[in-house]
């Protein structure tokens, strides 16, 4: 979407986190929990051990409620709020449940998470902390019917995706993820990297990073948009991009790599890759779960569907995909706590 | 102290998080996970609930590792980089703990962890992780003895404090904390507060924002230094303020305040809010429990011993040493996943 202005944003730097990108967002004001402007980590000792010149982590962990989903919340709350919504309604595998019911609750809206039973305990009990009725379901399928059920007949405000095949979450939100973009660029010297690793479940986050780059692209700011590399648990994108139909239902293996799982895929986050010339890699839960450990001994706790990216840039470095002087950067969508 | 320059700092921005205030520091290069440069809440819903006109919180819980201690550690390990240190040795009921073990684990340092048995499961497993050697004591007490006979007998490096009565952790890292004090007067349109509340233990942070005040005090940059408050879990400083030997063993009555608890007083502490003309306020771990419950509603999610801040915030209104005009900020100190 192109809004109020060409000009980038708010060089001067004084409004915070997002709020500097505002005249990029559908909103310019928004309920905040401080979200955005998280660190770009430079990783020298795991630059050396994957053999490449330069690791870049961006670390989503760092917002409000530990991850990437916290650029997405405040801006669905201010439709809702500019909408006169009265309850949200969402369906999550956790990180996005317990993100926009905390800004629900921030803001005094009223909010019901339709999530699975093999949610954590950890991120049940916080959900229902702020105060959010948490219904848990048998099967995923489920969530969206039921959720469809409370946006058609209780006319319940629709936070993420609830049809079959899925459109994604709201635009609104989803166009937050942009400042991840624009974020990447200012800290990189005004330059954009030439591969960015997202681990991906239907793709609102991957979709929302490629438009950030595409306009600064349209701006004149970067020449080249990066590759996008999505990261998934299972065979979905991969399959998609060697030709299977993406309409198809997939199947995720019950894995516990909850946040990138799922057993359907977006177009939004096919087109993604394709407009980037990018890839999609396979990290099961064995390869996660040593990548995890990897990371914790040089002091990042990431959840293990986030640690995924050191395994994924280990393949794509074998592979040669990602060539030793490349400069890469891989989003750490969450931190490691929310058990 | 003061450092090369008596410029304030960094003012075009670029440094990220601390390294912006390099100059003020005592070393302008360390070992960095994106520390610092935390939001600076306005909590509205919760300032008109108290009856003020404003009330913020500075989310230190946004830090790497989550808490405040990540101001502190870059700056302790580049010390003993410096100093070619083989081995850290920390006392911590956790959040250092975690947090220097982090950092030493980013830059390829080995480190031992004396805690107590009552420590979350959560945070031993996340302090395992980094590869740190972690010892669980029965009493407070052993904590620094053992500590003692590793730095004297094996030369380990001491990051935090090890005889009694307490002179603090590292004061190289103490200085870290004089960011908050920065960060502050930036985020409210260059002026101080009124009031900063401030969860307390043996009052290194309560120390270190003082300082950070006194310094743009000094500089010319504000007129007055704020008032700070130590909340503490138990009668400690409040009876030293009404002429108690600040040297006394207290009685922490195994509360479950895990990060402000135990049995001593630092001076540092003291002088603290004897020169701001500050207070201590106590808050029992019931009212604790209380209030992290309606920052959870608010959408907040604090440790218990952070969650002090409301209860405190509110005993001081209600016996009208805050006034309803006045600008009071919070300091959160730690989020609430570390279980």
């Amino acid at each position: 979407m192109d809004y109020r202005s060409m000009l980038p944003w708010d060089r001067d730097g004084k409004k915070p986190g997002m709020m500097r990108y505002g005249n990029r967002l559908p909103y310019t004001i928004f309920p905040t929990l401080g979200e955005g402007n998280t660190p770009l980590l430079e990783l020298p000792r795991l630059a050396d051990k994957l053999g490449i010149s330069s690791f870049r982590m961006k670390d989503e962990g760092q917002n409000p409620t530990g991850s990437h989903k916290d650029r997405f919340s405040p801006l669905v709350i201010a439709r809702a709020l500019e909408t006169d919504a009265r309850v949200l309604v969402t369906a999550s595998s956790g990180n996005a449940g317990l993100s926009v019911t905390s800004y629900a609750a921030f803001a005094g809206l009223d909010c019901v998470v339709i999530s699975q039973e093999n949610l954590n305990k950890g991120l049940q009990k916080a959900i229902q902390g702020t105060g959010a009725k948490l219904l848990l379901m048998n099967q995923p399928h489920e969530r969206w019917e039921l959720m469809h059920r409370f946006v058609e007949e209780e006319g319940y405000f629709p936070v993420t995706n609830y049809i079959n095949p899925p459109v994604g979450s709201h635009p609104c939100g989803v166009q937050g993820y942009k400042t991840i973009a624009y974020e990447i660029y200012e800290q990189s010297g005004n330059r954009a990297p030439d591969a960015v690793l997202v681990p991906t479940s239907r793709g609102d986050l991957l979709w929302g990073i490629k438009e950030g780059f595409d306009e600064l692209s349209r701006i004149g700011l970067i020449q080249r948009i990066p590759r996008l590399v999505a990261i998934e648990p299972i065979p979905r994108l991969s399959e998609v991009l060697v030709g299977e139909d993406w309409r198809k239902e997939f199947t995720d293996g019950h894995t516990p790599l909850l946040s990138i799982g799922g057993n359907t895929v977006a177009w939004q986050a096919v087109s993604a890759l394709q407009e980037t010339e990018g890839s999609a890699v396979v990290v099961g839960a064995e390869e996660a779960s040593a990548a995890q450990e990897e990371l914790e001994q040089h002091g990042l706790y990431l959840e293990l569907s986030s640690a995924t990216i050191l395994a994924a840039a280990r393949q794509l470095i074998q592979k040669r995909w990602i060539k030793p002087e490349e400069y890469v950067i891989a989003v750490g969508t969450s931190h490691g706590w929310k058990l």
